[in-house]
């Protein structure tokens, strides 16, 4: 079943927090590929075309973090504390071994996950990423917050941060869109104010400029992919490049004529991408 | 006139030392290519193709730093001198400006001649390049130096550190070796094996680990072209994206199926996107 008809499920973890979530796909692999969300994004701000490319080969686990969208629980003002979040929803659905994709900040808490348990963390794909404390990463640009960021957000200021000015990327920009709007029963519960307070936060204290937390990368030692487009405004492909090169074994690819929203873009390829990366562990 | 067949010429520094140079190329751009060769070579270890390639739109100059081939004096076991001689050499011949291109070690000269004295540099190019202090840069790999670093050297020896092990590569190789060998009057002075010593021991010295060194790539605020051989054994194509994270106005290029000597490799490509690249500034 596509993702756009997946029913929303509940599981109820130790710390208290029932988590929202949508698992798809399945295959060989019986580790399966957990989501982490971007800024303010929800269950249904995933498009549906790139989880179900994900989800030909592998199970593909999304969730809502604690306080986010259809989870209960408030959400917090720390990355750190979102990575425990994680973790415990992880805990809740008997999740020993995973593989990670984390989209923006979504890629924080990965990387912050990765860090805290190595063990339980296969594989890692970061997508619009970047590392903590790298100069230039206090808050997003002015005009990606006030895009993004502002009480009503409209698809016009997403299509500016997610997508470049090109028709062919604005296009696809609409199309991804479509996808996500598809769905109108069943929608996962927006987010709300207080969680782009806390996310934001989260954001800034994570990008407060700090050039020696940048060594710790140096013990992810599993094999990540680091994958960017080429003009994103939000978190520029610079940073993918500090993390391919602070990370010891990473690979990195930056897409072209696409911005935040690349995955979604260019979703048959990155989906590809990653196939075939995660593939090689399984 | 084609590289191979130029005379070497000589100037006089301040600092007392003859220094042996190339001077080829011209065009409309006033400001040369002042080239920084590789560990151990001289003059004829540029590629007659590449050069003549770089020359057709642009003056482009070679030279023996301090100590190494035709130049006299001695080479010193520090970067921080390499800067300093380079600078004397470029003061004696009369370039208040310049665009760079290091390689190798040259590319850690070139870093630092831009941080040293950034006034006279306009653009960078970084050719199989790494930062001062990165993990893992203290001195060649084991089958690296015990290839290229002996008292005796072969062809062979430079071809697995410059060439892939691929058919294609090691025929590009070959043929840059005819090309490098085909000028048999008036060659550079070999480099002597006090050269070698000296410039491994500041290989060596650059490479000691230390973090809080690479916080100074953000001084670098000119453009910055940064380029390597996805398959290079002396200095890992992750150093060209630690570079490109670093540097705030950098940009990377890793060329496919090639190794250190990927810019001789892929001379034409390589050569036209230097030139596109310069001509920015022009």
């Amino acid at each position: 079943m596509g993702y756009s008809k997946l029913k929303n499920e509940l599981v109820s973890a130790a710390n208290g927090v029932d988590y929202a979530y949508r698992d798809t796909g399945g295959g060989e692999d019986a580790v399966p590929l957990v989501l982490l969300q971007h800024f303010r994004g929800n269950l249904d701000n995933w498009d549906p075309a790139l989880i179900d490319a994900l989800a030909t080969a592998r199970r593909v686990v999304t969730f809502d973090n604690a306080g986010v969208g259809g989870s209960t629980g408030t959400t917090p003002d720390t990355i750190e504390q979102m990575a425990r979040d994680a973790l415990a929803f992880l805990a809740a659905m008997g999740i020993s071994q995973a593989d990670l994709l984390g989209f923006s900040i979504g890629s924080f808490v990965a990387q912050q996950i990765t860090l805290t348990r190595p063990a339980i963390i296969r594989r890692l794909v970061l997508a619009s990423a970047a590392p903590q404390g790298a100069a230039g990463m206090h808050g997003w640009a002015p005009e990606v917050i006030g895009a993004i960021g502002t009480r009503q957000t409209s698809p016009e200021a997403y299509l500016g941060v997610f997508f470049t000015p090109s028709a062919a990327s604005r296009q696809a920009g609409r199309e991804a869109l479509r996808r996500m709007y598809a769905r109108t029963e069943d929608r996962d519960k927006a987010t709300t104010w207080a969680t782009r307070d806390a996310q934001y936060d989260a954001v800034c204290t994570w990008g407060i400029p700090d050039h020696a937390r940048l060594q710790g990368l140096s013990a992810i030692d599993m094999p990540v992919f680091v994958a960017n487009g080429d003009s994103d405004p939000m978190i520029l492909p610079r940073y993918s490049h500090l993390l391919a090169g602070l990370i010891p074994d990473a690979r990195v690819k930056i897409y072209p004529d696409s911005a935040h929203g690349f995955l979604f873009q260019h979703h048959a390829e990155f989906a590809a991408d990653v196939e075939a990366f995660l593939a090689e562990a399984s």
